[in-house]
């Protein structure tokens, strides 16, 4: 199959919906027109084979969803609704890239995700490198940044566990944008996440309650196991499900009582 | 170094302009507030080693160039002016990280383009994706779809060498606003674009005079060789430099007379 006629199938099947996009796949730009008051949040995500995936325990439309649920993931900490994506697929083997896309437009058809475009090349190993715009109202984008004395910190659901096939926590937007004065998401284990929110907000925390374990976790993989795509949030208000409290933000030195042990990249 | 360390000797350095971007690198998403009027373009492109360039041919500023180069390219073909990039690199060895950023930050500053995110991770091979947003009033992008039957078509520049690090055709930009019909960038043989350009569009052309060859190269190379990183324009307007007239567009079976034989990422 040439690159034209699998473009084209690309083409025919990528999820559409009127959310601004003006000029999909197809030129040499995509082309979105922004609404009144709206302000947009963009991310971008490597998701690479033998480094956050291995061949065959996820099949090519496991890797599809979990790029996209990657991106999308992070729009949710923003406390943003997905407007579109561009999905760049380097393969060793063009028969990986019709069930990648399967894959990754079920995820898409479920959160209104257009796919605007992309790139498709060749490369040894599988890498899909994803960008998510979000929008949401002028100012109202939830930082990690704001964390303030006497939030409570919280997070969503139960950790410790990698899940192939993780659920963006894009239903929570709506709480977020009216009452969570940070957000983020885990994704290099809490314990260095929380370490990132509190540096960045300037303050420091006292943990109140230990995290909720996933089943078949323990405890130090709920801290530090990483890949959660649940959401830490810090609040004035008392949340209540999917929320569970962790702890209360105090001053003292910026950071994270729980020593990050998380992911890096460089080490 | 650790990946913070890198985040933060990136974050230090990197090209930041007044131009609507509320937050940058260093939270889960970057937020930009489009101005009134203002209507978005976005590009995707993937720099592969061993696919795109060869080490040590090309330093690692020279690739960090080109990368960011790419993408400029295309948003010059909607006549837009870029306003961010986000940049994902994985590298091998970490020491390719600064200079790579080195090279791709002295491109940014000199069109005005801000560092607004990105994603940095390890793989046995360089793998760059870079996006670039650029922007434009309401309505006013440049499509390859719009050529119209009478109109001249004209190249940039001279083709058929492939540059290290070619010039992105943004000095164009009030031309194709005022002038094109359709543009598109060269990039995978003048032959090959000129083909999408007129399918797309649904037209075919005349050929009046070959492209301009560029010094080195034979007339072959200049129909497909590719990478040019040059305009083709479809234009009613009688255009002068850098401008050179190849054709005419006529109706006829949609496609280009002269057979495309240039890249394809999949044969």
């Amino acid at each position: 199959m040439s690159e034209r006629a699998i473009i084209e199938w690309i083409r025919k099947r990528a999820p559409q919906f009127g959310t601004g996009l003006r000029v999909g796949i197809g030129d040499d730009c995509a082309v979105y027109r922004p609404t009144a008051g709206e302000e947009l949040v963009f991310t971008t995500d490597f998701t690479i084979e033998g480094r956050h995936f291995a061949l065959p325990e996820y099949s090519a439309g496991d890797v599809g969803y979990k790029a996209l649920a990657r991106g999308l993931s992070d729009i949710a900490a923003m406390g943003a609704a997905p407007r579109f994506a561009l999905v760049s697929l380097a393969v060793p083997d063009e028969s990986f890239v019709k069930p990648f896309f399967v894959g990754l437009f079920g995820l898409a058809r479920k959160h209104s995700v257009t796919l605007a475009g992309g790139d498709l090349s060749r490369s040894e190993k599988v890498h899909v490198d994803i960008v998510v715009c979000g929008g949401l109202p002028r100012g109202k984008a939830v930082l990690r940044s704001g964390a303030k004395l006497g939030d409570v910190l919280y997070v969503t659901g139960s950790l410790g566990v990698w899940k192939k096939r993780p659920k963006p926590r894009l239903d929570l937007a709506e709480v977020l944008l009216r009452d969570a004065s940070a957000a983020m998401d885990i994704t290099d284990g809490l314990a260095m996440d929380l370490d990132r929110m509190l540096v960045a907000s300037g303050v420091t925390c006292e943990i109140t309650q230990q995290p909720p374990v996933h089943r078949g976790a323990t405890l130090a993989d709920a801290w530090h196991r990483g890949e959660d795509y649940e959401l830490l949030v810090s609040s004035p208000k008392r949340l209540g499900k999917p929320f569970h409290e962790i702890g209360v933000v105090v001053k003292g030195k910026p950071g994270s009582p729980v020593p990050p042990l998380g992911w890096d990249s460089f080490r």
